[in-house]
């Protein structure tokens, strides 16, 4: 028997039988692959792991592909059954959103963190991510849940509503999993057509060479990615490349504290995103 | 692999491993062993058994024994062994009220609900019991939570908290455990001295004498009981002696229904209560 005074206790996957939840909106890939499975490893063989699979309609804007997001519910059921899941949660959007069952619960994301980066070009997206995650946290009682660091300012926003709203959770964030040429993993890839396919990953090129670059100023780092992205993927249209303070989600101008490289590109329909972390690592962040 | 779609599946013990939750005030009794071996058998050889020990300041009123509560941590710890806890759960009253860590958070019982028995000569006290009670589920995130019949009112009220705002917890009544004599056990029972502890189990005789008398008047029935009490228990004072509908609390003057036989009685400091049901008992109480 084990003794406890608070509810962090309970979060700490060395106690028990942790309940571990990995909300994803399906679609699943390798990079989700990876990210069960470490969640899997979290949970160890007595506690529980939940995967939850919903495409949540509040988290897209009115001109954003809600309709068109991919879905592969037996795909996505076997990978989850190889990972090692014990339940699966599949909502309907009826179940999320039904007045009577759930209230018409709203949680807004914390507006300091989505100043930069996705906030300012999806206006209303983060609100919808936290509003679904916290009806998740509610709904499906976890100890830990696990974000996948390529969405790394929903981790950011995620974290912050944790702790605003003392959510007896344990926020993780798993690294990106990437294609052997460097493209970040996502649900979004398949829309790429063969020539997209071949220049996208020139975003993650471009963040590599901003990590790597001498230079203190975020400005001349950022020209020089710019400029790889331009010539070498020209189909790409770059929606942001921005350098930003880890912990605040604020642009800086001088790389002098834990920060994030970040680009949105779209190729066509598909609006692909990546990030690198320059400088220490959280030990918490895995 | 279990596909769930809602947050009730989640609750059924039958699904995965559940997590139990005992609430107490601690100074456990062999009534609390039962309680906690039936938790045990419903969470399972792999679910997990958490009780709670906290004694609750917001559920007492002023001219109560908040500081005068039994207290036995040592013993406690014990018999919660013996039952087989996997979780003891003994937060400070800081780490409950602390405005910082939960909020300023306050929960108030259906008012419908508190008319009658302990409602009207304990005011606030069942809020300070929903208040803790959603405290402590939020905290630490149970499927099923078990409470003892004994505090029926309280039952009835943490299942309509449980119901309105759709935590997703499934609320168990277990059965009252009795000394031999049929005086209900209770951790208010050290109070008494032995002459006050001969008479006490005359409250018990006066309910079941409730339940078995043949009139469908309820004042009849009462007034019988009342007789008991005063004669064999001269050092009772009876503070409520009613008979309501088992599902609104209300009283009923006639027994054409789910009904409950319950009373107060004060031996000197001790205020012991105890009830009885009456008529059919719904299937998923206990």
């Amino acid at each position: 028997m084990i003794v406890i005074e608070n509810a962090e206790d309970m979060c700490r996957n060395t106690i028990g039988k942790p309940r571990v939840l990995v909300p994803t909106m399906g679609a699943l890939h390798s990079g989700h692959g990876r990210l069960i499975s470490h969640a899997r490893s979290l949970a160890g063989p007595s506690g529980m792991l939940i995967v939850s699979i919903f495409v949540n309609p509040t988290q897209f804007g009115p001109d954003e592909d809600f309709e068109a997001y991919p879905r592969s519910p037996g795909e996505d059921q076997s990978l989850c059954v190889a990972a090692g899941t014990d339940i699966l949660f599949q909502p309907t959007v009826e179940e999320m959103y039904d007045e009577e069952a759930s209230g018409s619960h709203y949680t807004a994301a914390d507006s300091g963190l989505i100043t930069t980066l996705c906030g300012p070009g999806r206006p209303g997206h983060f609100d919808g991510v936290c509003t679904v995650v916290e009806k998740l946290f509610r709904m499906m009682k976890p100890d830990i849940a696990v974000f996948g660091k390529k969405d790394y300012q929903q981790l950011a926003v995620i974290s912050k509503m944790t702790r605003d709203l003392k959510l007896p959770v344990r926020i993780i964030g798993a690294e990106t999993v990437r294609e052997e040429d460097g493209l970040a993993m996502s649900s979004r890839n398949r829309y790429l057509n063969p020539q997209q396919r071949c220049q996208a990953p020139a975003i993650y090129k471009a963040l590599q060479h901003i990590k790597e670059h001498g230079a203190m100023e975020a400005s001349a780092r950022i020209m020089s990615a710019h400029e790889i992205i331009t010539k070498e993927a020209p189909l790409g249209k770059i929606s942001y490349l921005q350098i930003v303070d880890r912990q605040t989600m604020r642009e800086i101008k001088t790389i002098d504290r834990p920060a994030l490289a970040a680009a949105a590109v779209h190729f066509g329909k598909a609006r692909l995103i990546d990030n690198v972390e320059i400088g220490p690592i959280p030990q918490d962040n895995e």
